[in-house]
């Protein structure tokens, strides 16, 4: 059985058998069947049943599940009226919500496991509950949803359940899911005092001393490198008048992720009015002055590249920004720094000609290139195309898609990428860079897009080597993506133990007794002379757990300073993976090597520097 | 005559003497005078008048003033009763309107210039007019004011005059004005490439490239400077629940300063409803989550404080934040870079045990010296004590003012610095520095407080010794101020031309024909491996233009590439300030110069330098 088989059908035919199961179970008349979908790595049903499942029901209701396949129980496939259906189901009062909602003459599609359960389905399923014989499958969870996902409704239980074609591909998934939940961000994040939430700031992460320097060791190696690309970095105002976005289009097609800052009645001394419903009191809409946080960076781009007469000669003009971005979740949808509500992007704002497209497009994925293989990671590009309805010229279309594909192409052979037809932007064509992290999860990060519309809207010109006013291109673009999204992939990718170069702290200084910390000190004052991250405990307490702290702050080496040694000058360094300490290597010879971790900004593995 | 003689009674003398003139010019019944006071240098009247003043009418007006100083007019002191003031002044609206704001019974002053000139004025002033003769004078500028500020009432013609006690020190202030006109950061800002500012963010300052890297460059040496003393940086939410404010305080005592983003209704797409007012549709307050954009970092370093059990052992605990603050402002108000809506400070929270004040204290200006010193500014420190309001205990202010007092004494000795009794904040003592620029201006920028009350409000503690929970205190600091208000007075300090280390653009490089452009970029690498900040003109045009243009961005050295010196491999070098050109200079001689400068971070002048 093919794995998109499995998806479509046995899956299915699965949450059929699962909530035969537990109906059997819990007797029918005690359960009431809502809906039960495939997904990624299973399917769920959920049910109103009269006590709430837990983990201890779980074996129950798999060894149900096994039997209910070995019983051969048949699916059969019927089609009714509307009439009918609503008699059949009669006490299920889920099934009946649904089939009111159909239309009246609609012939209605039902499915039989077996005589004595049937279910509202388009199907297709699988013939024989046999057929499941050779599939793996484990209750997952159970948890709280509601009817329709509306918390004035019924509250369900959700079961969930983990499916697969066989026993290897099950064990393969859970081991994927405990070593990813072991990688998880959100635990790693305040545990290695990386980044924090409030409950006063939802989706809006605090960062913390250690993830803050990892943070600004990302932007720094994304300016070298723009730097080195005849980049030109801005920083735009976050609050913007709505007028801008009335110009953008953002204000008509995005207000729906906008923070809006109106202009509210105020007093003399500026405390707030309220009108007699207890709000803030606001003048109309057309007679105020909004503001909005910005949710992107483009329309002050547009402005900066506006404000002077641009020539030719200017293009490509490359305005890249890393401002504060807000966009407005629904509470729901928050999840760590994978969606969050306040966050930054690598951004950029590149001004092109339309002959200068493919040249620009080559040199950013040269930078993509260069952030990914010095992470470590690989990433995949798809190309998205003109979508039915897309603005502007067909020509105009034309050569961009071409200059894209053949950038591709010479990228990874023609047919050696994905396409998306119809899926770009109604401003233009773009391509999604899809990368790759250790567990092999793919996270859609950065994105490369063309915009022949911006452009129009704020009527921007340059003066084309004729004389001519032309109005340019634009490429917008971020490679990282959102830096907390991409620090959240890396935290999991690296499992908080950040190669060298990136390490929040990169050596920890640990002395023996606090009789040896003016020794201590000055081993600091060469790490700091060296640009080196580290931290140092000067604290009277026992050595080891000093040490102990460092290593679960997962610090590359931690430098211990003390009796003897000291005196020499030499240390003895404990190394991150390692259960070896490197004794006796002169402060001078570690220093060089720092200096080429640093420099080489590569994921050598440390082990292997160390034995060179 | 003294200084503050002068100002507090021969300015406003010359005040009158202003109406009296203009009186004489338009004619009685033409002029509705209605107030003029003293003012820093000099003083203004605002009058209604028939017709718009302008700068042809200013030696008309001048040449009236001296004649009645002249004419040796007497200054007649009079009480009337509130009736009469009313009667005499029965065709001076303005005057009649601040005469019915008095309260009814009380005794009126009013002062004569000559028989036919009277003005409402409690005085004191010069006996008469020749009084004035030695007095020097201009007058400034004609501009529009409303009656009391306000833009419902009449507009007013404002007439400013510069007055001093002599020649010498009107001449002095106007070179002052002339040169300070000349460095104007507003004008020099988009000259530079350094900032600018769009309608739709007022107040919210745009950074272009160059004022980008002047900003990083600042930003990077306050980082560098607080590392090595210890400091941990965070990043904290822009936006925050107004519960956050509610518990610091901010919502009751800042709300006139904060942009607030209130809880709109909107539909299931997220379009914002309407009220039938054309207004956007609020809960009340009290259901409402409502939002603020962060006026001060204060709150956020608490609750990062507050999310870790903290030790004795932690204190010193610095959390510095250098995030973007939002504080609103009357447009009005709105000056440049000095007076902003949008800034981001060199921010710092430390929390320390009482007995660790002072030295944290001696440790903040061992900073503050070494920046001011490092940007050749000087300061002084002014020091202001317990307001009556305030709260806390009293023991704990003494310990805190001693403390600072103790400081202070040492470093300027007792007296050598202003105290401003009853002037702190209520919540602890402070200290404002006062930065002096190249002009004699000072400028108020760092400041240093101590805070009793934010660790109250957040209920902080630390484990003491002996194991009791103690509350922290809590040292505001920020020692640039805002980066904003410290790039303008740097701008104009040094008049766009910084020091190399501060510069944004270092190093030019000019090839003379794009033949030449290979090696440009050869030595453009070299550059960036040395980490200084270069910027190269590769267009096919006259070198002379381009040396022009980087010489107009004042960068400190152009490097022109060409013919013989190229294939040797030598160069010559423009140097900024300075007529000759360095020929001949191996570039590695160049950039080892460079990496002195740069590291030095000093203020030494670049010619002293080319001359070693």
């Amino acid at each position: 059985m093919s794995r998109e088989d499995f998806n479509d059908v046995y899956r299915h035919s699965l949450a059929h058998i699962l909530a035969k199961a537990v109906i059997e179970i819990f007797g029918k008349e005690n359960v009431q069947y809502a809906i039960g979908p495939q997904i990624d790595d299973g399917l769920y049903y959920d049910f109103l049943l009269p006590r709430t499942v837990t983990q201890e029901d779980f074996p129950l209701i798999e060894e149900k599940m096994h039997e209910i396949i070995k019983r051969r129980e048949e699916w059969i496939y019927r089609e009714v009226s509307k009439e009918d259906a609503l008699k059949l189901f009669n006490d299920q009062k889920f099934k009946i919500e649904l089939i009111q909602d159909l239309p009246e003459d609609e012939r209605i599609t039902i499915y039989y496991t077996g005589d004595d359960f049937v279910d509202l389905c388009r199907g297709p399923h699988i013939e024989n509950s046999q057929e499941l014989l050779g599939a793996a499958f484990q209750i997952k969870s159970a948890s709280g949803s509601y009817w329709r996902g509306d918390e004035n409704r019924d509250q369900l239980q959700r079961i969930y359940v983990y499916a697969f074609p066989d026993k290897q591909q099950l064990k393969d998934h859970l081991k994927l899911i405990a070593e990813a939940q072991e990688r998880d961000h959100k635990k790693l994040g305040p545990q290695l005092d990386l980044f924090m939430f409030d409950e006063t700031a939802p989706g809006m992460p605090y960062w913390l001393p250690h993830g803050w320097r990892l943070y600004n060791t990302l932007l720094d190696f994304s300016r070298e490198l723009q730097d080195a690309h005849g980049y030109n970095e801005i920083c735009a105002p976050i609050f913007n008048n709505r007028k801008l976005y009335l110009i953008s289009g953002h204000w008509a097609h995005y207000q729906n992720n906008m923070f809006v800052v109106p202009e509210l009645d105020r007093d003399e001394n500026g405390q707030i009015l309220l009108d007699e419903n207890g709000s803030f009191k606001m003048k109309p809409v057309e007679e105020a002055d909004i503001y909005s946080a910005k949710p992107m960076n483009c329309p002050n781009a547009m402005i900066v590249f506006k404000s002077k007469t641009r020539s030719y000669r200017d293009l490509p003009l490359r305005l890249s920004e890393n401002q504060v971005l807000h966009r407005k979740e629904k509470s729901g949808q928050l999840n760590g720094l994978l969606r969050v509500q306040e966050f930054r992007q690598d951004d950029d704002h590149t001004f092109v000609m339309e002959s200068q497209i493919e040249d620009e497009i080559a040199d950013i994925f040269e930078i993509t290139d260069t952030i990914y293989s010095t992470l470590g990671l690989s990433y995949r590009a798809e190309l998205s195309t003109r979508p039915e309805d897309f603005m502007g010229d067909i020509e105009t279309w034309n050569t961009a898609e071409a200059a894209l594909k053949k950038i591709l192409d010479a990228k990874y052979g023609e047919g050696g990428y994905e396409i998306n037809e119809g899926d770009g932007a109604f401003y233009g064509p773009k391509i999604d860079l899809q990368m790759k992290d250790a567990l092999g999860r793919e996270w859609q990060c950065g994105t490369i897009q063309l915009d022949f519309q911006l452009p129009l809207n704020f009527e921007l010109k340059y003066t084309a080597p004729d004389g001519s006013l032309k109005q340019p291109v634009v490429i917008h673009r971020a490679l990282y993506g959102s830096f907390e999204r991409f620090i959240a992939v890396i935290i999991e990718n690296f499992k908080g133990a950040f190669p060298f170069w990136l390490a929040p702290t990169q050596v920890a200084v640990v002395p023996i007794k606090t009789e040896h910390n003016d020794y201590a000190e000055e081993i600091t004052k060469l790490l700091r002379a060296n640009k080196i991250r580290y931290e140092v405990d000067y604290d009277d307490k026992n050595m080891n757990a000093k040490i102990k702290e460092f290593k679960n702050m997962k610090v590359p080496y931690i430098i211990v300073v003390g009796g003897q040694e000291a005196e020499n000058r030499t240390v003895s360094i404990n190394v991150r993976g390692s259960n070896q300490q490197m004794r006796g290597v002169p402060l001078d010879e570690f220093l060089d090597m720092c200096d080429i971790l640093n420099e080489e900004h590569r994921l050598e593995l440390i082990t292997e520097r160390i034995s060179e």
